[in-house]
């Protein structure tokens, strides 16, 4: 999960749109997902809430921000809802996207499933290893990074991830933000610094284990 | 992030808690670990709901779930409110982890120092590739999945990861639970089943993404 306080949203503070209501609107973008597949077409904020166990309230109150998007005497009809929040999302449309590193977690993401499914295409990796530079990993070509401010415009990539060892993160990152990248998702366990008019997200993925050791400790007892 | 609609919570069930506070409260922890950090010494609902995007009605409807923290006249102390949040999350003391795949995905986990830092440490890792088999990755010794069943319990291993391939996840999950494991962490994309007493959770990398995509596009236009 992403630690919403680590970096000012800067979108957030230009679209007036809280970084956490977005963050909300993927979950609520999921349940819909699981909602239209299961096969139901209209749903509710108070469904909707209890799903993902917050208030109808804050259900409404959050997809305020974006218009009206509810029918009186039917709530929401969830595919229509998918489609709008996708809209607000940017995931409508299919987002090419370059990895850096591929050290083990850079391999590892290649294949992520999970990306291709809402829309994300990794369609190319950058690394400094003559070994890996040249070949193709899980069909997606390796360049080296010096390639980066020519191939990144020529495919239209706005989105990149970094998965190098923290000590080369902020290079990697300068060298991206030089090649034109608007958004950054930084697995590398380091904070790095870009200019206000790139977007950042990092990854801690401690959040989940932490969920799951209060759950076990409840269950279980320390 | 997890989804945390996905499975009902089950410790959540139990404890009357919903999943989702028990999600922020790792927010409201990562924050005030950076408060102390940076020598703060005491915050109010206020504050930490301002930096983290929520209502500071909801931060203390939040935190009265687990008693009264707050001082009159001061408001929260960091390091106190920060001890209390670990002990409700488990996380107070150290937690060992087994890794199950040490594929790309797990190899790369194996080196996550953001585990390390919440007290999670990855103690031992299980494979069935015999040319992983007996030897040691980044100091963690790799044993056959046969040898879980022993070697879990004699190392009072009560959380696991597993990164395998789709197709073998269900089998492994399998195998953790008649280890005696209460809680997986599921990077496989694929919905396993466990029983009700052991505790899981998935993780979701794409909603990152989604975020990025949002603040790209209400940055730089579609």
């Amino acid at each position: 999960m992403t630690q919403p306080s680590e970096k000012p949203a800067d979108s957030a503070a230009d679209s007036q749109v809280p970084k956490a209501v977005i963050n909300r609107l993927s979950l609520y973008l999921r349940e819909l997902q699981r909602l239209v597949r299961d096969g139901h077409e209209t749903t509710s904020s108070t469904q909707l809430g209890k799903l993902l166990e917050f208030t109808d309230a804050q259900v409404r109150k959050d997809l305020a921000y974006f218009g009206q998007f509810g029918y009186p005497g039917i709530g929401y009809r969830c595919s229509e809802l998918m489609g709008r929040i996708k809209e607000i999302l940017g995931t409508d449309h299919r987002w090419p996207l370059a990895m850096v590193g591929l050290g083990n977690l850079g391999r590892a993401l290649l294949g992520y499933r999970g990306f291709t499914h809402q829309g994300f295409e990794i369609v190319c990796a950058f690394d400094v290893d003559e070994a890996k530079v040249g070949r193709q990993f899980d069909g997606i070509p390796v360049h080296h990074l010096d390639q980066m401010v020519d191939i990144i415009p020529q495919l239209g990539i706005r989105l990149a991830i970094i998965a190098v060892p923290a000590p080369s993160a902020q290079k990697v990152a300068d060298s991206l933000v030089a090649a034109g990248i608007e958004g950054i998702l930084n697995f590398a366990p380091v904070t790095i610094a870009v200019p206000k008019h790139v977007n950042l997200e990092g990854v801690d993925l401690a959040i989940e284990l932490e969920q799951l050791s209060f759950a076990v400790v409840n269950k279980h007892g320390r």
